[in-house]
């Protein structure tokens, strides 16, 4: 197992629908398909959240946990958590959702500047020990991304568990990863 | 030249994105496309609106007119004039759109009162001569509505205007028509 | 009526599917739709025939004539009448199809040389007086070939055989066109 | 490793494309991908093959090898040999192809037999060691073959080996397995 993926950073959100408040450490041993998307993003609406769905109805729900993160950095008056949540009724979305928490004085939310994405939709996948294995900005084939996620489900939990506290002990935890550098 | 088509009820509107206000008075002499739809509708935003979009592209201004109606009658604090101007400049619709008035007491706004729309997309047609041509809910096939455009288009605008007077002589105009019975 | 389109030069076949053998006179007063294209050649299988299938299904026969017609100009051994009648049966075409004529020596068959056609699929308009009046190699989109179907149906038969005629009386009719110059 | 996988039984061929003769056994150490089809049967040309051409370039060929095999069961005089090649060259497929072997006597070809294919497409997945892992007769999801195939890649080819081993030690060698009961 590669050690050298370094564990996902952890999600700063203000609110969640669909669930309780979920961190990434409760997901740990299940491989996790993070989609982050606004609801008036076109891309996001027409290939990134179906594809999550099919994702979510393909794999067992004990080997893959699909969320969605609401990471809002335009039309911050449009996009607010109650036009979510009707957005998510209407497109029948039922894995849980967080809304990416606002940083005082920047357009970018604090989950989206920590991975530093480049826009939405970004499909990330974090493997079962909570590395982060893929950070892709834009489409996504169907074959592809079933593949990958494929790939992480048959990775041992164990062994990627062991490849991970390795990760971990270099600098990294749960509760934050330091910048490079 | 068949006599029988009603007047086209007026619009009842709050505001317009892309437009100055507009009657459907302002647009006779043309064929008018009227695209109803909600921004949180997912017919809407995945068929009728990129077909209207493309009616637009296809057909010259000066014989077809599309314009949209966002006629919201669900999720009221969702779908909001702030969220609709985001929803416009995202998705790129440059028509003019219309808002539906609301109706005080009532979740159906006036216009989708008045012409009896059972929901959202709705797509109507409105001759030169300003009658009803066409209403139908749900998904029509490019093919179809572009064939039924151009017939309209191919009407003679005087033979349709002649028509049109004798049918508001029976009791409609454009200030409103009484219900039938 | 615009008098200065050409008469559609004759089919030269020699064989029909679905029909006994048709000549383009045979349509005169219905609008004429002509699918040339080869069993195996892509764009024609994914896209051209579908759409001429539901142009059959959209316009009454009174008023639109779809028709195929197999201009194979590579690959003969594979795409011969037997392999012909098979995939009609496969593709669920019920339209008349005609075999475009071999011309000895040359590898372009006797129609798709004299319409000078670049290749397949091509869609070839033909209004209720016998005149081409769209001639397109590729893909068109349904929109915009509905709506061009729809303005040539709407044209009277009799003015435009009035214009026919007299555009025949500059040298053209259908046993032929000379070529211009 | 499930041990309880049959041996997918050899193809009986007569002729190659794109490569010279293969036999199952080559491949040994590879998943393989065998897409079974008809020139003329739509939902191949339309879904099947082009999701194979995906599988193709998705994958590394150390890993995956994808393989057609033309299984004719009607209207053999249409889909000729001839025929076949010139329908690979038009809509370029470059993985091998190989001609199941007519069956004197029967309108089944001898691999179809073997396997009790339902009709085409068939997709059929055969894991590192040669046994038969997935037999669908239609449409399948990209997502989901695209899952599918990457856990079988996954898999040592090491203990698949031993398990197939064992497995063959129940009956079933390359030369063919016996019909159950």
């Amino acid at each position: 197992m590669n050690q050298e993926f370094p564990l996902a950073r952890p999600l700063h959100t203000s609110q969640w629908f669909n669930s309780p408040p979920l961190q990434l450490a409760d997901l740990r041993g299940r491989v996790v398909v993070l989609e982050v998307f606004q609801m008036l993003c076109p891309g996001c609406v027409s290939h990134a959240l179906p594809q999550a769905l099919e994702i979510a109805q393909t794999f067992a729900r004990d080997d893959v946990a699909v969320i969605g993160l609401h990471s809002v950095f335009e039309h911050h008056a449009a996009m607010t958590p109650v036009g979510l949540e009707a957005f998510l009724h209407e497109y029948r979305i039922g894995f849980p959702v967080g809304v990416d928490a606002v940083l005082p004085g920047s357009p970018t939310p604090a989950t989206m500047q920590a991975y530093a994405m480049q826009g939405t939709p970004t499909t990330i996948l974090i493997d079962r020990a909570g590395r982060l294995r893929l950070q892709h900005f834009g489409r996504l084939r169907d074959l592809a991304i079933g593949a990958q996620i494929a790939a992480l489900v048959g990775e041992s939990a164990a062994i990627a568990t062991a490849a991970a506290t390795a990760s971990a002990a270099a600098g990294c935890d749960d509760n934050g990863c330091p910048l490079p550098g």
